[in-house]
Formats: C-alpha cells, structure tokens, sequence
C-alpha cells in the first residue's frame, strides 16, 4: 500500500509521546530506523497490506509553543534516548511536521494543564465548546486539504485531564450535543471534543489516555450517525501490560493472588500532570481494574504513580505479588520495569494509526476493540488477559487476508 | 468420580516433591486444606467429574530410608512451610503411605545420587536391568493388589540423572529391549526402566523430571504396543513458568530480547544433586530451550542453577531481561521470584494423576500432549507460549464435557 | 552480673513488639534461642558486665486484653515466626509476665488506637492527665515492689500517636506541669505521660517510637530534676537502617543522589493504625530526614507506608536511588528488605534495657547519645552515618572496660 | 597547586576505563563537566592543595591500536555516556594524549588478551622481561622529558592477567630480578614488569586491577630500595562497594549472614577478558573475600563475573542476602546495582593519581595503605569494612592539613 496518503493528527502534538511517535516517523520515512517495538511490523501481519510509512503525514493540535527537534533534544538530553545524528538527520522532516501543528483547546483541561498554555493558547479561553469544535473541524480540514490526504486519524495522546464535572455519561447524543452550546461548567471534557470533531469531520478517533474522549454512549451514537472508527482508552505500555500477561499465570495455576502492589515513578511532564490528584484520578483507576477481572476475585491491590523529577522520561515501576500456593504457602514474585514511557508509546500509536487506516479501507465503522491489546482500559469488551486480546488481532489480521 | 480406586506410584516417593505431594494429599483427604494451587479444582474443569481426593493411594519407589513424617517435619524446620498442626492431623495418612514404598533401583542414576542409597538399595548395585524391570515390576503388581486398585499411575519426581552414556535415541524398541540384558554400560537410565515397567504393568507413567523417562522412540512404540498413556518432562514451577508467559508478551509487542539471563538459588535435596554439574546439565538444557521457540529468534541467555544451602526448600529466581524497545531504546525488566519448589510441584502432580485418570477413563493411548501447560520440555509438542498450552488444556476439557 | 533484679515495663505490653520482646526473653531465659540478633551479646561488648537475661522481670502497660501466647500464635500463624514447640516450652514464663499487665490510659492516642480498646479501657475515658499518671505510677511502683526490682526501664512500644495539638514544645516544665491537670484538649500526648511517670517514679525512660515520649524541653529539665535516664526515638530497624549505612557511602564517592525513593508495604497492627494519615505522619518524617543530614544536600525523596493486610509482620521495602555518577552518568541503586518487623524490633528493645541498666548501674543520668545507632531520630545528637554512630557505643563500651 | 607538571601514564592505555579517564580529564581541563564522582573533589579534601586538573598530561602502553575518540565514540553508541556534545569539544585534548600512548608487553597476559593484540604489538612476543622491561623505561622517559614532567603516575588498568605460573610470592628480588633474563616460562606477569619498571624511573605505581602488579615481597623491596609510592589492588567500584558498607551493618546488629549470593552481568572488553576462566579466577577471589573479614565467619558466598554482550559497560549486580534475625527468623535482603563500569573506575583513577602526587610532593615512599577504600583487596592492611577505611584516608588528610 504505497500510494494512499493517510494524515495522522495528534492531540497533544509536541508532548513526549507525540514528539517520539513524530521522531520515529521520520527516522522510518528516512530509513534511519529498525522496525523494532512496532506490532504491524510483525511477519504475522504482513499479509494485511498495511500503507507504508511514507505515507503518513502528521500535524496536531497543541496548547504551548515549542519545535519538534527542541522536544527531542530535550528528551535526548534529559533521558539518554534518540542519538544526536538520528536527529539531525530527522531535522527536515521534523520541521515540515511542525507546520502543521495549531492551537488547541484549554476547555475542562484542568488548571495544571491550563498552566502550561502560551498567551496565545489562553486567548480562546472562555470560548463556548461550540466555537471550539468549530475551530478544530477547520483545521482538520486545512490539515487534509494542503496534504490532499485520502483519510485523517485523530489520536489523543494529550496529558490525562480531571474527571469532568456532571454526568455526561447519563445523556443521548442530542442532550449532549445541546450542551455543546453552554459556554460555562460543560461537563464535556477536551478530550471528547476532539473526538466530535474528528467524527463529525469524517476522521476516524482513537484515544490513546485516559481521558473520556469517546467512551460515552453519546459518542456511540455519533460514531453510528457518521460512519467514524474509533477505539481507546490509555495505551498499555508498561506496568499494566505485565499484570495482564501475568495474571493469567496466576489464575491458570491456581495460584491465589493475596496482595499486588505496584508503585511508578517517572519525570516527564505526564508525570507532572499525574501529580495533581485530580489528573491521577483517572489513571489508577484505569491501571487497577484488570487484575479483578482477570483473577475472578478481587485481591488488595495498590498502584501509585509519583513524579520524581530525575527519572526524566524513564518509568520506572516495582510490582510485589504475594500469593498463596499450596497448602496455602505464601510466596512472592516482584518485577521491576525500566522502560521509556515515549519509546513505548509512541509504537503504539503508529501502529494504531497504521491498523485503523486499514480498517477504514475495507468500510469498516464503530469501535475497534480487536485492537483491545493497546489498551489499558479497551472500549467495547472486557478482555484484559493480553494472550487474549493478541488472539482478538490474529483473528482479525486472519480474516483480512482470507479475504484480500 | 468418587467409587474408583486409583494408585499413585512415586518414583523418588521420599523427595521432597513426593512428601509434599504425600502431605497435601493426605490433607486434602482429611478436609485440612484448601483446593489453592490445585489446577484440577478450578472451577472451569468443574464438569470434567474427576476423581475424588479419596479416591487415591500413594505408594513409590526410593532409595534412601525415612518416613513421610521424618521429611515433612524438615521441610517444617527448614523451610517454615506446613505447619505442626497440619502434620499432626496428617500423621495417620502419611505412616499408611509409608507402608507402599519400596527399593529402587540405582542403574544409570549416577554417583551423586547413588551416595544417598542405604545399604539395602546398595546391594541391588549389579543387578542386571531385565532383574530391576521385574522387581519394579512385581512392586507395581502388589501394590495393585493390595490396595484393589482400578488403575496405577506411576510419577517420576526422583532427582535429576546424568545424561546417559551411548545413545539410546535412535534405537527402535526391539533393539533397546535387547539391551535391557546386558549388566554393564546399559544406555539406559533408571527413569526409562520405570516407564518401561510401568507400560508392561498397564500403568500410565508421567515424567515429572529432565530425565529421559519414556522420551525415546523406543518407548513411543512401547506405549503404542501396550496402549500405555504417557507424558513428560521437567515439571514447570517456577521461572521457566514465567518466561513462558513472559517471552509471548515481548514477542507480541516486537521488543527485541537482547539478552535473558536468569540465576537460580536453592538449597534442597535436588539442589544438591543439581550441584554435580553431570546432573545439571539436563536441567540447564530444559530451562532455556523455550526462549528461541517463542521468540522466533536466539536471544544470549544464560541459565544458572546454585546450590545455597540456606535457601532449603525456597527456589529464588532472579532474571534480567535486556530489550530493545523503538528506536533501538534499550529497557530492562527484572523479576525475582520466591516460591517454594515443593509445595509448587506438588500441586501439579496431583493434577496430572487426576487428569491422566480421567483421560485412561475415556480409553485413550499414548502421549497426552494437552498436558503440556505442566511441563518446561513437553513431548510431542513444539508449544511453550504458557497460554496457548492452557488453551489445549481447556479444549481437551470441552471435548469432554462435550461428550461426556 | 547475675544477681541483680531489673524490671523491663511495656508501654504496649501485648503488641507484635512487646509479645516478640517477652517470647524472646522467655526464651533467653530458658535456654531455647541463640544470641543471633542481640547487640549486647557481640563479643565486644562482653567487658561491659552486663545483666543477664535471668535478672529480668517483664510487665507493662496496654490497652486492650489479651496475652501473650495469644498473640504470639497469631504472630505464628500470620507470619509464620517462632515455632510451635518454641512457644510450648516459653508458655510458663509468658503466663507469669501476663500477670504484670495493666490498664493504659487513651489519652491523645487517637481515634484509630482507642478503636482497639476494651471496655475496662475505655471506662478511663475521661480522666485527667494527672489522674493518668497516679494510675500509671502506682502500677509501676507495685510492679518494682512485687517482685522486689533494683531498676525499672519504661520502653514506649505503642503504635505511633497522631502529633498532639498545641504546642508543648515551647513549654518549659513548670507549665506543661501545670497543663497534666486540665481535662479536655490537653497538648500532652499518652507517650509523655507514660514518660513523666517513669522519670517521677525512678525509673529510666527509653520511647523505640516515633511518638513524642521525652523529646520535649520540659521533659529534659524532669530528667535533670529526678536524675532520670532517657532516650528515644523511633527503633532503627530496616529501610532507614540501610539509607544510614548507604547514604555515607554515596556521600563518600561523591555520587550525587538526584533521587531516593522508598515504599514500605506491611500487615501487622503498626500499619493498621498508620493508615491513618494523621498517625503516619510522625513516622513518615522520622524516616526521611536523616538523607539530607548524611548527604549535605536535599535530594528528591519520597517515602510511603501502606497497610497491606496479607504482609502480616513481613515488612518490605523497595527502595529506588537514583544518582549521578562521573560526568554526569545516571545510575541505578534498588534493594529490597524483607524483614519481619517484630523480630528485628524485639532484639534491639532487650539491647537497649541492657544497655541502659549498666548505665543506671554506674549512676549516669540524662540522655544517652551514645544509643543513637539504635534510632531513626535520635535525640541529642546529628549523628545519622550509622558506622558512626555504631563508634560511639564502641567509644562508651571502651570507657567503662577501661574504669570497671 | 596550579604550577607543576605531572604524567598519568595508563597500562592498557585505549582500554573503556583508560579511556574515560582520558576523556574525563579532558573535561575537566577544558571546563566541560561537574566534580561530581571525584571523590578528591569532596570538601574535606579542599585544604589538602592537591594538584589542578590542567597540571596533568596522560599517555601509556596499549597493545591494540585504536584512539581516544574512536573508543570514547564506541562507549556512546553501545551504553549511551558522554554526549556527543562533550566529545566533539574535548577531541582536541584527546588527539594529543593519544599521540603519547605506546606498544605494550605480551609477557604473560595471557591468550585472550593476546588475541587482541595489533600485529606491531605481536612482533615484541619473544622478547625476555628485561628487553621489555628496558623499552618501558625508555617510553617513560620519554613521556618525562618530552613534556617536563615533575613526576609520573604509572596505573595499571589493562584487563585481568590470568594468575602466574610458578611461585614469584616467595621470591626475594635478587632472585625475582634474576628470573627476568629469562626468556621462557618466567613467573613475572606483565603487571610486574610496568611495576618494576615504573619503580626503578622514579616513577609511582598504582594497580587498579587484580593482577599481581607490585603486590610481591619483591617489590616491596624494590620499593623501599627506590623510594617509590605504590598501592593497589582492584579498584572497588560497584557490588564490593556496597558489600564493604552493608557487611559492617549486618555485623554491627549481629545479624547472621547465611548466604550471600551476588552475580554480576556486563559486556565490556573486561567481560570478555573475564570470561576466560584463567582470567576470571582472580578477579572472583578478589570480590569475595572481604565478607569474612568483616562479619568475623564464613557465610556460604557465591560470586559469579558473566559477559553479557548487550550490557555493554553498564555492569549489573544482583545480590541476595540471606541472614538469620533474632530467633533464628530468616530474613533476605536483594539489591541491584546498575552502573556504569567505565565511569564509575575513571574517577577513581584520577583521584588516586591525585592523592598520590600529594603524597610524593611530601616526600613519602612504600605503600599508600591510607588509600585503601578504593581497593577491593587493599595492601598492607585487613581493613575491609568501607567506613572505616574513609576514615583512614580523612585522618591522613588532616595530617596533612594540620601541617601543611
């Protein structure tokens, strides 16, 4: 697939992530890169056709001022990742990306976010979700129509917002469409407004935090209403994504889980937001539920997430299982995990958007949950154990190429 | 399942393992323990109508002089498992079970574990294979009488033998048969003159070791020739267990292993033999196959197996697992794994007596590869992804269920 | 020094310390346990004369019901210590300190620690400081007549007090003297109480908490005043016994700590009552501050305590350094400590009765700095590296050899 | 000290640590890097005057053929320290150390570091000790004249020697000295002929490896006969470290060490070199011998050196600990090290260099034993634990200050 043009458009476009699935897009345009840590680049999925890196063009929308290759020289300064000769040569690239970045939108983000805007970014405050929405379908527009793109992919990998105020949850898609119009106390976060543009403007939605984005039957509604893909909640790419390739062990032998503890630390700027208790909220209730559904039962757990400045953008997590063999025998597995969280994002999304372009291709519409294995929370089922949620893709890679 | 009467034949019937198997049986007969660590009594094989706990005798062959109670009391002080109370509780069983075990035999076992024989297993030393197949033999035949069992399932948990001399692979059953005659530089190791004793008692014989056991041509025909069920080798406890639910989950994401390297410490009776290295050469072999065959690909590894008196009965595990991530990041996951190596086996034993039962019940031969989720080195199957084995296991219990 | 009679008084008579404290002196003083864990039975401190475990006499304060074998059993089958026959032959002399026991008082321990208390507690709601401490007194001066004691030595191994109201330390004595006989909202925590009565009583005063106990201006004049022995606070007994002998090695090399985090997990009735926030706070700060003191700078730390039920006495801690080597290099230090609290604790109580008679015994007075190795904050003193501190028991040890 | 001139001249001159003692004090002189990790850079040591960094110029003997740059490059893509940034600005310094580096000596190191060597170096194979002998003194008078050097360091850190043949221990130096004209099968190690050299052109000698260097009776004679400073051996920078500051804490609480276990991962050229067992032998003994000395028995200890090649430089240790608290309650403490080899050596190097000149500067000779805290296997003393050996190297500072 060489000559579709596909357009990838980041909500949170110079953050970590986006700023590493950016770099790693150039450096696969520009063949300074392995295809290592990318899934659609696995033998098994060869056969699906999936379009070719150089035909992904990327922009996004973002609330503070910065460049791309500022973003990854400082990722390479503060956390030893990328190399100073891959960004060099990724400059060109980087800085054609960069134009298409616009401004976002500061609606129900909270204040710990709001506190990172650029004056120019604080100037819509105050504006009504609608003028917002409308702000952001034109640039979608603008972003498809310069790059003469076939199909558009929102991703969200903007830092994780406070819960939103008021049930949203509760209401039809004509309730809160109307609610759309409020100019204050919204209960419609950031994150779902993307996702309404998005649909609303043909491009399919996939939210990779932990945000509300689509996950609302509203939203379903307007999926259906507008023929959009979609998928979320919070890519798995660590501690989360070990609990549901190991908890599966521990069920399938038996074995009773008495305690899981988990602690993360890191120091990127998700981290800083993740400090704010009201932005973590979210986030550990999104990694603590599997292992109940995993397990059958609901053992104690604790997850904690802390922001420690020096970690950069290394998280770096400590799990402690104790469990009971045998003739109750207690017995204890801990890991810890050294990853770097952009390193193991940003695949991710590229090969969300790569699968999703597929998907769109052959006319598919509504929620993708064969890709539930990217999610900490996936929409549409409650599969967690990952063994499973990889079968889910196999079956859905098999069918394609059964019937190319 | 609950009238049978079915005979559990332990090879090693004083190790570690058989006391602990011997222990929790007796508990679990008694109404002393609970069913944790049990796969058998996960409530998704509820329908299988397995044999009743009550429904089993132990008995088995040993080299060495003591009693369940004597072994279970040092695994108490040693090890702090068990408790004073449950052994009090137990005693009864236990010195029953006692009265079943006889005298092994020491051919091909090696001078490590031939120095733990008493004087009484010693003076069998020069007696030719064909004069030890029908002392096993006669023992299995008795041990059937006596208790009027309906079938006898015998279970290799001895220590480790060295890899036997000449090569009895690639002899078919007619040319190792002849060999059984021959007193002196026989290729055969004890662990296979018990299957072959057990296959020509119509027992079922399950090699819960790295030793040979029925892993050989010769006695695939045998078991063929005397419709015996059969399955083996290398019980998968503990770190071989969590690489086999860990490497699919790296193969999944394409992380690239760079390196895994895993050092085990332990301090009992296995431990020690495991310190002659002509015994741990077996053991190494079947811990570090599986990586290549999940992986698609040889990452270096490094495999260690210490014995730390200290430890007693608690294996501890430490692995360092070296990745690539995007990019070519380099990450690093660590586990540590604390759990005590009898009372991690034991369990399994029990499990694959009750399933092998079940499986004779229906009338079926040879080797039951469905079991393979037991084992490091399963036989007749190139499967060690851990979920993908339990998913046999699930189907071969649907079959049932199906058909019951 | 075998035919003196010491008194060794519990504030928190049947807690998990106090009920490791008496099975471990019964077991002394029967002959049942080796000297492993015991300071004071170090060779080198074998010129000091010290008492003998036969000289003393065990009692306390408490304020729920129960005894010692009770708890003991618990501690048994929670956390698999002791041993069932240790405990059947320590039985006679456990029984015998029972009889010592007497009724605490709750004032200003905080709604967490009165949960547990038993009715005939409860009924001394209400009763003023003053009338606290005649109670406390007469139980004291009864215990000392009974079995006709030389020295008592009050040890605070109550769970951890929530930080009292007001203001007491900026109280000379004279006022906060004045404040014991005010009924309602007094600034006097119970652990002051418990200390004032000791001092006024003759008896030496030793707080192995983090409550305030002594650490009070007015109570150094009550020392003065009475001649009294104290010292305090908070048992040195894992995670910050091993940043004290760590940091001075950082320290030492130059390696800049950038960050420190450590995160405690345990299941015993101490973490109960830390899950209360506001008794957690006291120990929190205890266990944090000495970084800065070794180090010379502040670096990023964290610590966290969580009550995980399953854990029982087996306190573990993860701890995570994260420092900068040679031109900038990031390194990694983690350790984990897995160590039953109540056995680490115990030993160190019984070293610092003895520790403190023989300075009784040679008629010092005031605080006793030279016992600083023994305490997260100890009081007097700066000292943290706890090689140091170590030297200065040596240094004390080295005086009285020198003058017998 | 801002005047004088002094030469480090490294055996195994382009080696990882060579190297980065190269490139650090380019940084250094060229004001490009923190103090952090220089322990002569510690404060306390201000008053000593030791000599500026710009005072010093490096060379020394190597065997390969390589540069600063190109191995300083190596150490960045394979583990990721330095910067790119820092390398292009100290190139210049680098340039010029590698114009003074020489051909080495083959003489007993060994086939695994033979095999690296350049076909230059080969030719010299054959040649007795005193011809090479010769060619080092004139290379080091050279080094002296060619930049008017006050005095010159002599360190060894090539890779580990495999131990000697023959018994040079219990040589005089009247016969060892004899033994040089020998062309075959001399028992004098490579490390010992720089020794010897370096101590008869007047120069200092410091062994930063486990090789014999001038850890002989002999050369303690020659020492003293030539008046020169010497010290070695093993630079103690990582897992004995930690073991020489944590095995005086288990000591000092009288807690008993069962077993500990420590196996160490990396994949530098050391790793390869250590991997041939002849090598590895001495270094092993190095690491493992000073737990004895400090708890005053004998633990069951294991220590194993492995080369994992993705490690690259970054060594990483795990270390189990498994000790007996009070009442024989078993307890573990785990930790892991990841360091960076390279970085964590070169900082030591420099310092020694430093403290050494100070020490010439006032006119001492024989053995620097106040150095001992960075020796894994100190000369001239039994002190192991690490506190104590920082004291000993503050007290010859405040010696030093007290008369300047």
């Amino acid at each position: 697939m060489n000559n579709g043009r596909f357009g990838i458009w980041l909500v949170g476009a110079w953050g970590g992530v986006a700023t590493t699935v950016a770099t790693g897009l150039a450096a696969l345009q520009n063949g300074l890169s392995e295809r290592v840590g990318l899934v659609s680049e696995l033998p098994k999925y060869a056969q699906l056709d999936l379009a070719d890196w150089k035909c992904f063009v990327l922009g996004g929308h973002e609330i503070r001022k910065t460049s791309y290759l500022a973003e990854a020289r400082n990722l390479l300064d503060s956390s030893r990742v990328f190399s100073a000769d891959l960004l060099a040569k990724a400059a060109p690239t980087l800085e054609a990306f960069d134009k298409n970045v616009r401004t976002g939108t500061l609606i129900n983000v909270g204040s710990t976010i709001e506190s990172f805007a650029t004056p120019a970014t604080l100037k819509t405050r105050g504006e009504p979700p609608r003028a917002a929405l409308g702000r952001i379908a034109a640039d979608l527009k603008e972003f498809r129509g310069t790059h003469n793109l076939d199909h558009v992919i929102v991703v969200n990998v903007a830092s994780t917002e406070p819960p939103a105020e008021g049930d949203a949850a509760g209401l039809p898609w004509s309730e809160l469409s109307r609610l759309l119009d409020q100019q204050d106390r919204s209960p419609v976060p950031a994150s779902t407004l993307y996702a309404v543009a998005a649909m609303k403007s043909g491009c399919s939605y996939i939210n990779f935090t932990p945000s509300v984005g689509s996950n609302l039957p509203a939203l379903q509604e307007l999926a259906a209403e507008t023929g959009s893909l979609h998928m979320g909640r919070d890519g798995k790419t660590g501690e989360t994504l070990l609990k549901s390739a190991l908890a599966p062990m521990f069920a399938a032998r038996n074995l009773q889980v008495k305690s899981w503890v988990g602690h993360n630390i890191f120091g990127n700027m998700d981290g800083k937001v993740l400090d704010d208790p009201v932005n973590k909220e979210n986030k550990v209730r999104s990694k603590d539920r599997l292992l109940a559904e995993i397990l059958g039962y609901k053992p104690q757990t604790l997850v904690t997430i802390e922001y420690i400045e020096s970690m950069g953008d290394w998280k770096t997590a400590w799990d402690h299982i104790h469990f009971s063999g045998f003739l109750g025998t207690p017995m204890v597995m801990q890991f810890t995990w050294q990853g770097c969280d952009s390193l193991l994002a940003a695949p991710l999304v590229l090969d969300l958007v790569r699968f999703c372009e597929r998907e769109h291709r052959r006319g598919k519409t509504g929620l993708m949950t064969h890709l539930c294995s990217f999610f900490k929370s996936p929409m549409g089922t409650d599969i967690h154990d990952f063994s499973r949620q990889v079968a889910l893709l196999d079956a859905w890679a098999e069918e394609i190429a059964a019937r190319p």
